[in-house]
């Protein structure tokens, strides 16, 4: 019997618990012994709940059990999920979460004291729910230099934005909308902001490249400021406006990485992913592009994706994978120097601009700060980087 | 160093080479030791190419080499390459491979032979081509009950199509060009009647539920019959038509698979996918609808997903993995019981169908057996199933 626990009973601890009542035969037959959920850690009282038993108020139970394997972290947050994470490791347990705040600001140090400690520290359910993704990029294209990862990396933003497309609504309506039913949180900055998406195309570059590169170093736009003029615009002329997480590498090495909406052409396989679902396309120098697409959160899809980081780490409980990033990434930021085609909005012409529609313009190649000079030069409306 | 051998060196075996040469120093920091590529057997005079030094003849060599690794089965067909096949794992190799009709036809028996003498025999390349498929979905989402797999598994066909579809042009004049441009080889049977989509959807079947499924044993329908006719009806009506293969699992526990051209309805995410590119939908009750797509040949895309493999088998020398199938499913055939909605071309309305267009319908849910008395009974010119 192999046993683990649950730290922090929300939507994705309770997931996990409720994916081993449905599957725990098949999951069983699959490991090869039964999975025992032993403990729940919470501070909230379980004692009317199913798992009365399980129920423990008290970390260091976990810490100082002999027989407990894995410990799955879905506190969330970087203070206490940190310390617990931390001391797990050192105690030589498992831990599998899908807590991409923590992965994003403190993946290097965990996965350092997860080498020492000869443990596993695995994360598939921090980037894109329960879409398999970094396992795909870290296994099956090893065999590859990633040249590009690109996606729609958060749920909340793409439904907002799908009912700013499809339904003509403002930024602000669609917002509504997507709290109403339960899409976006009371405060939706971090997803509306970016910062979501920032932590996992941060998480997706730092297995890429294994470099780090941190959240706060990287240019992070999000959609609070989307004129549904420019989704207008766009739409007629064969784009879809999403916001995407961006990563590439240069040949020089060099690796960037930002968050910003994009005009995406309507024949890119992105373009159609409407809703909460997301998408990520890798760019491999092999196998060219392929992409990965699913519901990106939701308490069943992000535990399917933590169990399977659960029933891997027990399958490898003598060996661990080494999934470490080690130096931080050698950066370039959005705004020096990477060369981006941009769409504007403006009543004068930019110099060397193709016309979209009536006042705006696609032109390019140019980097940040040159595009915002010509923004800037030409009055500019609205100024968005297109993906070609 | 990690040693490894590849037999068979045409395309795909000398894709292999050619990714170790572009990415050897990206493979070696991944592998912890540089991976050499000891020999290449292979019946051709490799005198005159790079691959000299390797070049043997001789199985054996690579048989009583201790110092081989791995060994990469590119030969095809399922005469030579189970025989070393089988040798290879016999002397205690771990064999990965490209071969779907080999898997699908062999692969419980080589799978026993590798669990007896402790290696792997890992065949991610043998679907979907570089796609990730095989391992995410015995991976990944090992924690899900899988409760159906339907996907675009043959590029050659997704080509013809997509020409009948946006050309109009006819099934022999699409072969044609798809001839002309080297993506359907001079006897085409293989692919336009289904049979290579039948051997990747039997594999997935093995892996999704662990029991074996023969291509021999399953309804395989290819496209050569298909009219441009229903093609139009289809598109007018908003769906597509898709070769596709189909794998599901009955909530008694009796599995069935299928190929045949199916209607696709156009908000699928399937359903925008041309040209050679294939996609695979994966339903698991706990994650949902998760999506794979790429491109499902060719050589460096096959290549990466063997290197995938290659260093997979390596990373794990000491261990094997079980991705055993040991008994054979329980079968339904589509022939018998398994409901369906249905495309039916006829003058005179079937009962119960709701009209798609002039003198088209759809209806259902029918078993086949159900469908073409049915068919029959109206006189129906074309009869397909439809994806819902």
């Amino acid at each position: 019997m192999a046993n683990f626990a649950i730290m922090g009973f929300g939507i994705v601890g309770s997931g996990v618990a409720e994916v081993l009542r449905m599957n725990g035969e098949s999951i069983a037959r699959k490991l090869g012994e039964p999975l025992n959920l032993k403990y729940i850690l919470d501070v909230r009282d379980l004692s009317a709940t199913p798992y009365a038993k399980q129920a423990v108020k008290d970390f260091s139970v976990l810490e100082n059990d002999p027989e407990l394997d894995v410990v799955v972290e879905s506190i969330g947050g970087a203070k206490v999920a940190l310390e617990f994470t931390r001391r797990a490791l050192l105690a030589g347990k498992h831990v599998v979460t899908s807590n991409k705040e923590l992965v994003a600001t403190h993946g290097k140090e965990l996965l350092a004291i997860a080498k020492e400690k000869n443990v596993n520290y695995l994360f598939e359910a921090s980037v894109g729910g329960g879409i398999p993704v970094l396992r795909p990029l870290f296994q099956c294209l090893a065999g590859n230099q990633i040249q590009e990862i690109v996606g729609i990396l958060n749920g909340t933003t793409n439904y907002i934005l799908t009912r700013m497309v499809k339904g003509g609504v403002t930024f602000a309506e669609a917002l509504k909308e997507a709290q109403s039913k339960g899409y976006a949180e009371a405060n939706p900055a971090a997803d509306v902001e970016g910062l979501d998406a920032g932590r996992k195309i941060c998480i997706l570059s730092d297995l890429a490249w294994g470099r780090e590169v941190r959240p706060e170093d990287i240019s992070i736009q999000g959609i609070s400021h989307l004129d549904l003029k420019d989704v207008d615009i766009a739409s007629k002329a064969g784009y879809r406006v999403k916001l995407l997480g961006r990563a590439l590498r240069l040949e020089d090495g060099r690796q960037a990485a930002y968050v910003a909406p994009h005009l995406v052409p309507e024949d890119c396989p992105i373009a159609p992913v409407d809703d909460v679902f997301n998408a990520i396309m890798i760019r491999g120098n092999a196998v060219g592009d392929v992409m990965f697409y699913g519901r990106g959160a939701g308490d069943l899809p992000t535990a399917s994706a933590v169990m399977g980081d659960v029933l891997d780490a027990l399958a490898h409980r003598a060996k661990r994978r080494d999934l470490g990033w080690s130096e931080s990434a050698p950066l370039i930021r959005q705004e020096q120097d990477l060369p981006l085609f941009w769409y504007l909005r403006s009543e004068s012409a930019p110099e060397g601009g193709e016309k979209l529609a009536e006042g705006a313009y696609i032109t390019g190649p140019l980097s940040v700060k040159d595009a915002r000079e010509l923004a800037e030069k030409v009055n500019a409306a609205a100024l968005l980087p297109v993906l070609r």
